[in-house]
C-alpha cells in the first residue's frame, strides 16, 4: 500500500530525538515554533501554478528536511506516524 | 439519482474503522485535526482558472483519499452520508 | 416581472422538506452547515475573470443544486422567498 | 450639480416600502442581512482590471436593483438621500 | 512649498459645513461611517499595476470628491488641515 | 559603513519638530496616526513585480517625505535613530 | 553537514551584541519590534515567481542582514543556534 500526496503535499516522517542528536541538530526549549527534522518518505506530483501548469516538486523522496513544529497533518499508516505536509511548509533540506 | 459536484469540489463517502483497519491505516487520538479516509463517489468537472479555462481534477471516481477531519459539507443521498468538499482538501490518495 | 441576477449570482428558490424526501437526500440534523436543495431560477450572464471577459456559469435556469446552509441572501418577489447567491456558494447539481 | 461617481462605484436611491409593495417584493423581517431595492441614478465609467484597462459596469443609469442591507455609503444631496456603493454590492437587475 | 502625494495618493482639503450646503450636499447625522466633501489640491502620478506599469488617476487637482469618513491621514501645511489619501477611497467626484 | 535597504525598502531620518515648524509643517495631535516627515537616506534597487522584473523606486536618496505614525521599523546606526520602511509606507515627498 | 534552504528561505546566524557595538548599530530598547543584525550562512536557490520560475536572491552569503525581531524560525545545527527567515523578512543589507 502505497499513500500518494496531492500536487504540492509531501508524507514525511518525524526523525527521533536520538537520530538527530547525532546529526548535530538540537531543537532549542524555548522556541515557541520548534522546527522539526523528518525524511520524505512520497512527493506529489507538482504546485498547480495559476495558469494550470504543474511545477515540480524540490523536494523529494529521501530528503532529510526541516520543517515548522505546527506544519502538516498526522496520520498512522500500518502502525507508523507520518505528516502530510505542503512544501512550503518545509523550511530546509539537510545535505550531508 | 445523480449527485455532480461544480468544478472542483468532489462527493466523497467515508470508510469506516473496521475497513481502515484492513487497510493499515489508522487516525491518531491526539490529533486536532484527524485526516479521514474515504472514497471518491463523484468529481466536478474541474477548477476553473483565472484564465477562465479548466484544469480537470487529479482526483478521479473510485479513488479511496485522505483528507482533514473539517474538510467538506456533509449530505444525505438516499440514505447514504456523503461529504462535498474541494479536490484542495484532499491530502493525499490511497494508491494499492 | 423578472430578477436577473448580477454576474456569477444564481436567484435559487429552496426546495421544501417533504419535496426532498421524496428524492431522497436528507440533511443530517447533526451538521453545523447543512446543505440545502434548491432550483435555480435565473442566472448572471457570467463571472468577470481578471482580464475582464465573462465566463458564462455552469448553472442554469431550472438546475436542482445542493448549497451551504449559510449561502446567499434572502429575498421575498411577490409572495415567494428565494436566495440570490454567487455560483461559487453551489456545491452541486442534482442529475436524474 | 451632478455626482460622478468613481471607477466601479454606482449612486443609488433607495426606492420605499409602498413602491416596492406594488412591484411585488417584500423584504422578511427575520433576514439578517436584508436586500434593499433601489435605482441607480448615476454610474462610475468602469472597474479598473489589473491590466489598468477599464471594464464598464453593467449596471446602468435607470435600473431597479437589489442589493444587501449593509451596502454602500450614505450620502444627502439636495435633500434626496442616496447611497454609493460598488456595483459587486449589486445582487440583482429588475427587469420587468 | 508642494506636496507631491505619492503614486495613487492624492492631498484633499476638506470643504467645511457652510460651503457644502450652498452646493447642496448635507451628510445625515445619522449615518455611521459620514461622506466628506473635499477639493482635490495634488495627485500622485499614477497607480502602479502589477506589470509595474503605472496608470495616470482619474481624480485631478482641482476637483471635488466625496469620501468617506475614515479616508486618509490628516496632516497640516502651513497652518492649513489636508487630508492624504488613495484614489480608491474616493467615492465620487462632484460635477457642476 | 552603509546600510543597503532591501528590494522596496528605505531608510529614513525622522526630521525634529522645530526644523519641520520652519518647513510649515506641523502635524495635528489629535490625528490618530500621525504621519511624519523624515529625509531619505538610502533606497533599495527596487519592488520585485510578479513577473521577477525589478521597478524602482519613485523616491530617492535626499527626498523629503511625509509617512505614517506606525510605518517602518526603528533602528540606530552609529548613534543615530532611523527608520526602515516600505516605499508603499510614504504617503508624499514634500518638493520646494 | 549542510542546511539548504528552501526557495527563498535564508539561514542566518544573529551577531551578538558586543559585535554589534562595534558596527556602529545599537537597538533602542523601547523600539516594539526590535531589528536584529546577523549574517547570512546560505540562501535557498530562488524565489518561486507565479509562473514557476525561479528568482535568484538578492542576499548571499556572507552578507550581513538586518531584520525584524520576530523574523524566522530558531533552529540549533551542531551546537550553534540560527535563524531561518524568508528574504523578504530582511530589512537592509549592511556594506561596509
Amino acid at each position: 500500500m502505497k499513500v500518494k500526496p496531492l500536487h504540492d503535499r509531501i508524507l514525511v516522517q518525524r526523525i527521533e530525538e536520538e537520530e538527530r542528536t547525532k546529526s548535530g541538530i538540537i531543537i532549542p526549549d524555548t522556541a515557541k515554533e520548534k522546527p522539526i527534522m523528518g525524511k520524505v518518505i512520497a512527493v506529489g506530483d507538482g504546485r498547480i501554478l495559476e495558469n494550470g501548469q504543474k511545477l515540480p516538486l524540490s523536494v523529494k523522496e529521501g530528503d532529510r528536511i526541516l520543517f515548522g513544529k505546527y506544519a502538516g497533518t498526522e496520520v498512522k499508516i500500518e502502525g507508523e506516524e507520518y505528516l502530510i505536509m505542503r512544501e512550503d511548509d518545509v523550511l530546509a533540506i539537510i545535505e550531508d
